[in-house]
């Protein structure tokens, strides 16, 4: 839909919308067409020829016998993502601990509507993720943010607050943090745990988690254990939409213990996980390696893109993710401005003075270094407070 | 997942699941392994080698972009389904009036989180589509069932009577209903449309509209048009898992005034159709005249079905969708039984002493009617109550 066919808010007044809508513009970054897009931390690398080829190779399977429902458990998807998990973060996952949705947004609201609801309360810390105000809403949820340190590391004497408080049902986490790109460290995960206890489930969001610096251990080594270790009140949600480069199939999944999956079956539509997107989900993990192996170079990437920021004499903060926050500017609408003025759309996004670029190609970081460089020796939109 | 890896319930008493959620089990038909299926109303017709051919193509030429988020407004998909909603029904569909979502189920989630909520309450009558209920309580809302005539036409009294006590913010009427198979005449939907007015949207869940008899309308035909003509508050909804053949694609959708589906905009999951399933969705609406001509075998089929059911002196609901509800039996679950026993899986739905069985093939009906045939002789599950 073009914007003009949208109907005005005149035309909108008649609506019997909730009171608590009404107003509100739907989310969204902007989509505009511009050569270099660094601003909704897509993976640059378009799927491989082979992995197209076994996407429309397992859909062609899937799709003989499409006029029959898919899997309303999506056993064999739940298997090939927990033994993926157990790889990748070098832990022991059972297809039982497992669920999945269309996206992490998804998973995200049936934790909400299965945890949350009336009267109760999720919290993060801000600066978060800014869509889980919007999930706390859709799953009418109360919302409470608590601040981050200065640095954008965690608070754990806020969260205690916090916490005692407003006896969280949700603690929604994001790790590496989105927009910051901060990564949680144990000891808080854990710590969170403890103080939420069996009131509420603690999410850690690890949408980014594949792309954490050497030494950054993931939440999955926290989940419980038969042995009776970890945390059994722990979540830990991870997307395809990174790692996979398969934003455009929406496949988020989380790990925790099988009680918590079982009871989101109670709230999940029946039949949520299309048999095209189990099977191209499927496609996707038999080719992880290759995939992993583009992550490598991003994460590469992003630590040059870090250092040439720092060597501008920016403020940066140190990321674990496929994107960087730098800063500050005086007038940070200017220099987003001019960036895209030069074919590059980074992002708005995060506190006052700070901008947010995803790591895309060499090429891609190039032309971003350059408009930035550009940008920086222009007098209106030189940096500020730095 | 195998029953037995479910968690027990004393296992998930831990769980921090909200009240109202507690002890609830799962929607979902019993998924049993049976040569004649027709339990959960699916087309029996698989996907032909030309769809499954078109589906994989449309699936590949996505795939090489999946990296990148999806189109939000899926533009291309509303224009499409608005062509074939104008050529089915014979009415003007603009792409605006047009909204998808992965399923008719989560179409009503969405229509309930943005006209229902805490405080509000969505009304249907009895005998109705079990899912309602369940979706009203994931959108916190309330939920008021009233009845039908004893022959399942709709009771217009009762209904002034519902929506002048309850002031409803949401109608859900099945039309053909599910499971009776009985459509609505345009003046019960005229008059429910001008009852709620702006204080609610009606509902027409048009699921099964494909397989209307001759001479039954579609509710699209009363939907606001350009001239002032129509009604404003009117929603309805479709799906592509029956007369498509395409269940395992979970895509469902709605016609309605341009307010509307841009007031889902506020609600729906960014990104919540995936380029794989616009891309299929797309490849099946190519091949809407080849779909379209077994949806004429299958309403063939449903009324010999009736013509067969009546000749054996039972009591059959006229139906204007691929099931049919007859009965009744003052054991119900007793023919179920007998039925399974013969490799025949149908439903045990709808009110006491009725059954439901979906159209399947010729081959399949035969063996359904074969099975029955054996249980109608059978001292224990002899008719009762005809």
């Amino acid at each position: 839909m073009s914007t003009s066919t949208q109907p005005t808010s005149t035309e909108r007044s008649w609506v019997p919308l909730r009171e608590e809508l009404r107003g509100v513009e739907p989310y969204g970054a902007p989509q505009l067409d511009v050569p270099v897009q660094l601003n909704v931390n897509e993976n640059p690398y378009a799927p491989s020829a082979a992995v197209v080829e076994d996407v429309a190779a397992s859909v062609a399977r899937a799709a003989t016998t499409l006029n029959r429902y898919p899997d309303r458990e999506f056993t064999e998807l739940r298997e090939g993502l927990a033994a993926y998990l157990g790889r990748e973060a070098g832990v022991v996952v059972d297809p039982a601990q497992v669920w999945a949705a269309n996206g992490s947004n998804e998973v995200m609201l049936q934790l909400l509507q299965a945890f949350g609801g009336p009267g109760r309360t999720a919290i993060s810390f801000a600066p978060t993720y800014s869509m889980y105000p919007e999930y706390a809403r859709d799953a009418m949820t109360g919302w409470v943010a608590g601040r981050r340190h200065e640095d954008f590391s965690f608070d754990l004497d806020e969260a205690r607050r916090l916490v005692r408080e407003h006896r969280p049902s949700v603690v929604l986490l994001p790790s590496p943090n989105n927009p910051t790109g901060t990564a949680l460290p144990h000891d808080v995960i854990g710590t969170l745990c403890e103080l939420v206890g069996d009131d509420g489930v603690v999410v850690i969001d690890e949408a980014y988690a594949e792309f954490r610096r050497a030494g950054t251990p993931s939440a999955l080594e926290l989940l419980a254990t038969a042995d009776g270790q970890g945390h059994r009140n722990l979540v830990v949600t991870r997307t395809m939409s990174k790692a996979f480069a398969l934003a455009g199939a929406r496949l988020g999944y989380l790990a925790a213990a099988p009680e918590l999956c079982d009871a989101l079956r109670v709230v999940r539509l029946p039949y949520h996980l299309s048999a095209v997107t189990q099977a191209t989900a499927l496609a996707a993990l038999r080719h992880a390696d290759e995939l992993l192996g583009k992550v490598e170079e991003l994460r590469a990437e992003r630590d040059r893109t870090v250092a040439w920021l720092e060597e501008q004499g920016l403020e940066v903060a140190p990321s674990d993710a496929n994107f960087v926050l730098f800063g500050r500017f005086a007038d940070r609408q200017a220099v987003w401005q001019r960036l895209l003025d030069d074919g590059v759309l980074i992002r708005v996004t995060g506190p006052e003075g700070w901008l947010r670029v995803s790591i895309g190609t060499a090429a891609e970081m190039q032309a971003f270094r350059s408009a930035l460089t550009g940008a920086l020796a222009h007098p209106t939109t030189e940096g500020a407070g730095r």
